[in-house]
């Protein structure tokens, strides 16, 4: 018996979120399971680091499964890649040890949402970026973001689908800044809930373009009160982009691609 | 009356290439015609520099149109674009003078494939970007590409549908180069034929992979026979980039987006 942790990247489009559904609806777990299944020669489960949101995009999501089968580290990467849909493909597989889990280990979880802030909509990199043409101000959204750090109850970004445990998470760092033509959020925590990245975004964007003060926002998030908030912003432009595993367990980190918006 | 230019981007998938089709078919210039004479209240044909195969993107198009509409410049951008489809953008729009021809006026015309050149296909920029996972050399590619300048008959990388008059046309330059992860092959020349970039990145990525040398190249190119040739390279990370004027018409250039794959 072998445990094997994946590193996988999705478009989020065309999969009703990560997590696999009971009717059948196309899932990144189920298309996963079927793959690798196919490889291993028996039913296999894979287990992600998160389970991302409908629509949302993955970078390099971390996901490990059993097998007693014996296969080359590059069988789960090009065998398992062949079997795939073109929305999805393995980036590389380490072996693990048998009380490694993706899920229960990760200590850090990272997205970034790229913006596009410009008069004209995005066509090229369409569904890849978020939009919007009212201009906004990076500095006032980096002074909110301050708000934002530490250990703290986000249920004013919470969606009221979450599954999480409790709203507590805690925020290692938020970092805004301009790359290229687009606007990058950086966010990095223990966790996130359901909807929490794009509810954030949207709630910055609200400071960003005036449209409330850095005051409403810290009283946003005091009122731990989805109904008190701003709405969710689209999920276009929302990638996970990194699983963080205290170094013990030697998890080879996959780096960020340079072409990724402009690195 | 009055002439107008537009500048624009599109993605190439969801259309036929350029040229409307009698059919019906969905084309760039028929979703432009219906937009464009939405706002201008009256039929209107709109010429583009050049007509651009099926599946070929374009960041900055031009094209002309005529109009006895007043109207400002705004609405020829942002009012047209709110009657296109999601894959289409007016970026710009300024007034010509009405002997200004879009096609027969421009002297230069400038194309980019940008190439994955990856073991694990593109994901995130899947249809925007080619992929060959077979390791290229770049500089082999340099140095074949170099017998691709100057005025020459370019029959060999000219497909059979090819309606251009002549098959000769003038190189001016052909420049490849690694930006981040991808390997960029720009083109400039006073015109191209029908699948002429696919068909001359297909061949130099036989170079590239020792699978033809340069001495074969050159024969490939002598032969003027399309049958000669390797085949014609995927569609999906081709993009028109820039069309020239002589400075005396004073079209206002736009500049090539910085996130271009890593500008």
């Amino acid at each position: 018996m072998a445990r094997i942790l994946l590193n996988i990247r999705y478009l989020g489009h065309a999969f009703c979120g990560w997590q696999k559904q009971p009717n059948g609806l196309p899932t990144v777990q189920a298309a996963l399971e079927t793959a690798v299944s196919t490889i291993a020669g028996h039913q296999v489960e894979v287990i992600a680091a998160g389970r991302t949101d409908r629509g949302v995009h993955a970078l390099n999501l971390t996901a490990h499964f059993d097998t007693t089968s014996q296969r080359s580290l590059n069988a789960w990467v090009a065998g398992v890649n062949t079997h795939l849909p073109p929305d999805i493909a393995v980036l590389s597989a380490q072996e693990v040890p048998s009380d490694f889990h993706a899920r229960f280990n990760a200590c850090r979880r990272e997205y970034r949402y790229v913006l596009s802030n410009a008069p004209v909509r995005p066509v090229i990199l369409k569904g890849r970026v978020g939009w919007t043409f009212v201009p906004v101000s990076i500095e006032k959204m980096q002074q909110a973001a301050q708000l934002l750090l530490g250990e703290q109850d986000f249920s004013s970004f919470r969606s009221s689908e979450c599954q999480a445990k409790s709203p507590v998470k805690t925020m290692y760092s938020v970092t805004i800044f301009a790359k290229n033509d687009f606007i990058c959020f950086d966010f990095a925590a223990s966790g996130f809930l359901h909807h929490q990245v794009r509810n954030m975004v949207g709630a910055l964007l609200y400071v960003g373009s005036g449209k409330i003060t850095q005051d409403d926002f810290a009283q946003v998030i005091a009122a731990k009160n989805r109904q008190k908030a701003p709405p969710t912003f689209m999920a276009d432009g929302l990638y996970l982009t990194k699983v963080g595993y205290p170094p013990e367990w030697g998890i080879v980190e996959q780096p960020t691609p340079k072409w990724f918006f402009g690195e």
